[in-house]
């Protein structure tokens, strides 16, 4: 995207998911250019690497939008401002120089900014792999532990273990196109959204979801890549044998601050502790929004990452633009440049 | 809408604006059934009453929405939780009743609740009228405080007077159809964002807009409600007469909190005080959301009202599930309900 240079802005952010690239669109309304790191290749976060065609119900004004559509308005929202994208660049220095800052990564793209927004989701990030002996050999072929396509699961028998959001989003989704699916969680209570466990309950009355309770992973049979069936077993040793095409564990992501913890910033569990007020962090001129961020009360959703990154960009206004007083007296419905 | 009765339900929502409109949704995505309770006779607020063909550019992932197609999509998007709305029916008191509230109006509709969540935007509002002797004969004629359809006003000239967004707003928007735009404002600074200023100086460039500054609103002059000019004065007493068919003077809301300053609510500035952490009033189980909720920091964005609802929610279910644990481990993408 950009040779390797240093280049100057006024806001360097960190992570391009929805909330790094709605936090272009909110300095740019308050006329500060930004740059945008980001590990991954393409912009939109867990949004386009881990989930494009989910639907999301939960973004303001959009009843249902697909991940990977969310991630395009998003984008195009952004656009008017001219943001500079460095993607497949993993920052791994946050260095002050005066009261500006080098953002930098091992390739050698450096962005020099007066104030940095850190909003890099859950850090470095990858699935909880199930302990099963051997589940490498079928990784990628038929254990998955992201849906990149709903097609590929047409007319499979799926095993889908977990209990949280992700696995019964994907037991929703997957239901209509499936031949079965089984649902494995190693307690009764699932901790996913209510709503979702209503409806997953529906669709086992239905026939199509068949969950099975309190049960977890064993073992897995299969050859050359391929699954034939996925063992599972209660806690005092009953097993069961399920014949099944797929097997989608949904463990959670495990979080890899990764260099952010270098950086000097007062951390709590692997989030980066902020002001709620305007998301400062610890050091003064990096602010932290989106999951990355904690403060009393703090909810993990996309759209308390967006009301985060207006917070952050009405502070570092002050910064960009020492002196100048901004007046926001009720929501703003200002126009953007032409594109 | 609804009959005169006691209506039985898990959270009264004062205020069908937008913010209002997304926590019936948050609040269904919960399981929390919602009543909402609005003065105007339709949802949407200011949204609706005062600019429904105005674009709004800063709804997260919506580039550009007008006012009243954000309204449609709320209301879409809380329809599966299938609220019930009292529209027309100004709120006048609400009474604790042991764990429970009891929020009334003066038409005898009672709503019976275990929450309340306040989202009356500016409370009971209306323009402030500019201080000219027989303005009031022009009004609703010649001199308008809210554009209901843009196309009246093509090939006007029109006098906007103002140094606010909205006052910004309505001269970006005009300006391609009207015969001409004067902006009257009393100081040579504008407040209202940065970026609508600097599109304004670009029309004032193509001559489309002229400026006049530092002057501010003095007479009127014409007949049968249709004026010919407005006089506009320095404050030493300089004059100008601008020949004009239209006057928009927006000079702000006037905010009349009316009955909500007497729910023993602690009050700021005619804003309600809520912990931003849960959006928790100073009066247990009474929750204050969007424009009339005050905490360090507060932005009256749209988007923070959103996220603001989510807040709200999230405190209010433990309220009306008692002993239920609520896991949000990310953002939710979980379904919803069939329509």
């Amino acid at each position: 995207m950009t040779s390797n240079a240093t280049h100057q802005t006024d806001v360097a952010i960190i992570g391009a998911g929805p909330v790094g690239l709605f936090a272009v669109f909110e300095c740019g309304m308050l006329k500060m250019k930004a740059h945008v790191l980001d590990a991954l290749d393409m912009a939109g976060g867990q949004c386009s690497a881990l989930y494009p065609e989910k639907p999301i119900y939960d973004i303001p004004g959009h009843p249902r939008i697909d991940a990977a559509e969310l991630v395009r308005q998003l984008e195009a929202q952004a656009a008017p401002f001219k943001p500079v994208y460095h993607l497949g660049h993993a920052v791994t220095r946050v260095e002050s120089h005066g009261d500006r800052f080098l953002v930098g990564n091992a390739n050698g793209v450096t962005v020099d900014a007066r104030a940095v927004i850190v909003a890099a989701g859950v850090g470095a990030f990858g699935p909880n792999r199930p302990p099963l002996e051997g589940i490498e050999a079928y990784e990628g072929k038929s254990v998955h532990y992201l849906v990149k396509r709903r097609e590929d699961f047409r007319g499979k028998r799926i095993v889908i273990a977990g209990g949280g959001d992700s696995a019964l989003d994907w037991v929703l989704s997957l239901a209509d196109l499936a031949a079965h699916v089984y649902v494995i969680h190693r307690r009764p209570k699932f901790r996913a959204a209510p709503e979702s466990v209503a409806r997953m309950e529906a669709l086992v009355k239905t026939g199509k979801v068949e969950m099975v309770v309190p049960y977890q992973l064993a073992d897995l049979e299969g050859s050359n890549g391929q699954i034939s069936a996925v063992i599972v077993s209660t806690l005092d040793g009953q097993t069961r044998s399920l014949p099944a095409d797929a097997l989608l564990p949904f463990f959670g992501l495990s979080m890899n601050l990764g260099p952010i913890a270098q950086w000097g910033l007062n951390l709590e569990h692997n989030h980066i502790l902020v002001d709620p007020a305007t998301c400062a962090t610890s050091r003064a001129g990096i602010f932290a929004i989106g999951d990355i961020a904690h403060y009393p009360g703090k909810l993990k959703l996309i759209l308390s990452g967006f009301a985060e990154a207006a917070s952050a960009a009405h502070a570092i206004y002050p910064l960009v633009h020492p002196g100048e007083v901004l007046h926001f007296e009720y929501s703003t419905t200002s126009g953007v440049p032409a594109a």
